[in-house]
């Protein structure tokens, strides 16, 4: 890892790239990867084939990497985008999209962070990692340690969903079921680490993690470049995937590919909304976490909040709550009216989708990208 | 459709091409579609960006295909060739790839005949479809229906898994559940379409549905461009990836883009194996259907089997079948060692290949994609 260090995302203190570290030694704060080689040349969009219904390629090319060698993939990313015109009209968006995440290898948006995340501890010789996750990320590590040929500890919330378990369990890791909250099954996880001396490959802490969803922006650029998106909406619990999609599209801004970053909106449920309360009044504490049928962003203590908060305001974003009603509401009409089929924490996107346009946040004529983070299947099925 | 015809995949007797026509009027064989256009010129393959481990891009730009209009698209095709050096040690195979057919909108490969069959039915102007299907096939012309604005019925037999008939209803198909063997759902389908004068838009029958599946060849034939495959295993049940596959490749071969057809093999499960006893010897009468865990390729009377049997014949293909426990035997392994979790019928697939090497049908030493054709997700969860 001699091109890259890790930089506290708060006071900028470089430390050594390794898998071990996850906090800075200075403030406490979650840590990125800094690249220190020369900047990579603006990456060629001529063989982009951005069409406007379906899949582009991202240049990736000349996108700064953590990595070395051929990374452990298992085709993660390249996910289409698709015109979601009757849903648009509902919600009152004349130019609105939704980007199937959930059509990666495990069916979530998690993959893009695990293959790179993977794919570093490799080669730096990890035999072993431990995670915790309310499924999704527990499902997508469990598989990239087994294409990778690693062992996975995989500490989940007992209430996890069934499907979400049992996937995680096909793919080879060991399984721990945490009663208790969310936050009960990170310190478990971490304890577990600490005592076993293994690699805690958090998808929440790992700045490689969040170095792998970038891509998620790369393809969007590519897939549409002669039209980016003005605004993209993300279901946020940790906050992976907002911080990656802001991070890629800072470089590609820097390179000079764009010209413009997309204002970037997060939602999250009224449930667990620490994020929306600190997008309103930081001064002001978040109030309780209760449950939430979206359990893929049920965070209530996000380690890289203050990043998050960072991506929304950097680019002229916000943050929304929806309401359990709302987020069960909309499963069924995406899925009646587009033909996609997305799991509850998705469905909160379309929510929040409707309800920025319905404040004001988002005007109604311009386009927006909704990131459909994960397959319907991988939980509870919708009473239909 | 001024560009094309349905021609008789048995006498070549043409036919007007609409939905309702589905057998040769003189002979009863199943249609395809045949184009009454110039040629297409040669495909460019300069932009093909193919790589060993990822997405490609397929050039189908310069394809025939029967649209006039944009077609209904859920993103479907573009999925990933992975290289699976595990699987491949176990097999004996030096060069073993799965195509990971499952990351389609639905979850199986069904959604590129989907694709192309509803686009087709919506310019012609059909409001409602009829299909049956054990499962795979109803979802995704449950959910490309629900996309192009369609009512679907679907017919599925009372014993499909419950994941597979959720995912139906989901999209807000109709479902009607039919006791009895795959015929007897099958019979029940047609009836209705007569009954009610609807589009029967079966994917075993639909010469638009095999039109749409023949994009998996084009996009092999984009990945491994200067490597082509030299086998190609598909798990086989009405034979619509293998009669697509062979069509597209053929296509392939006649504009002068690839210089050979990558020999096609079938793999049926013991207990449903038409193909298999048809390979073997066509004078002999196939063993009777019994239950097999491979839902998705149990299909005792495929109505293109002369078509598949041709397609394995014309490339110097073969045909093999499996036993249950040697189904059973690969889903867990795959996905332990490759990260690929895939459901029962696709794991067949590896289960025959693993005979066909054995066999000597595939020499250990020659390449080999095996076609990864449904989600794990989508079927009972196997025991762990």
């Amino acid at each position: 890892m001699s091109h890259i260090i890790l930089a506290c995302s708060e006071c900028a203190a470089p430390h050594k790239a390794d898998m071990l570290t996850l906090h800075c030694a200075k403030c406490a704060a979650a840590l990125d990867v800094a690249y220190t080689d020369t900047p990579q040349p603006r990456p060629s969009t001529t063989h982009a084939h951005a069409h406007d219904q379906g899949q582009g390629h991202a240049n990736t090319h000349a996108m700064p990497t953590p990595l070395h060698n051929t990374p452990i993939t298992l085709g993660e990313g390249s996910t289409p985008i698709v015109h979601i015109p009757n849903i648009g009209a509902t919600v009152g968006a004349s130019c609105l999209y939704a980007k199937l995440e959930m059509m990666n290898p495990t069916g979530s948006f998690k993959d893009r962070g695990s293959a790179v995340m993977m794919s570093v501890a490799k080669e730096m010789g990890v035999s072993q990692v431990v995670e915790d996750s309310s499924g999704n990320a527990g499902a997508s590590v469990a598989a990239y340690a087994a294409r990778a040929g690693m062992q996975a500890h995989i500490f989940a919330p007992a209430s996890a969903p069934s499907a979400k378990l049992n996937q995680i369990a096909v793919y080879g890791a060991k399984t721990h079921l945490i009663d208790g909250d969310r936050q009960a099954v990170t310190d478990a996880a971490v304890r577990f680490a600490a005592q076993n001396n293994l690699v805690y490959a958090s998808h929440n802490l790992s700045p490689y993690f969040t170095e792998g969803t970038k891509t998620f922006a790369y393809e969007i650029a590519a897939q549409l470049g002669a039209n980016p998106p003005q605004n993209i909406v993300i279901p946020t619990g940790n906050g992976s995937l907002l911080i990656g999609a802001h991070r890629g599209f800072s470089e590609l801004l820097q390179t000079g590919v764009i010209a413009n970053i997309p204002k970037l909106h997060a939602v999250q449920a009224r449930a667990v909304m620490p994020l929306v309360a600190a997008f309103t009044d930081e001064t002001k504490p978040a109030p309780a976490a209760r449950a939430t049928i979206a359990g893929g962003i049920a965070v209530a203590n996000p380690p890289r909040l203050r990043q998050s908060l960072h991506a929304l305001r950097a680019t002229g974003g916000s943050a929304v709550a929806v309401d359990e009603d709302d987020i069960l509401q909309w499963q069924i009409p995406l899925a009646r009216r587009e033909g996609i089929f997305a799991e509850p924490t998705s469905a909160a996107a379309f929510a929040g989708t409707a309800a920025l346009i319905a404040s004001g946040a988002i005007p109604p004529d311009q386009s927006i990208v909704i990131a459909a983070t994960g397959f319907g299947l991988k939980d509870a099925m919708p009473p239909v």
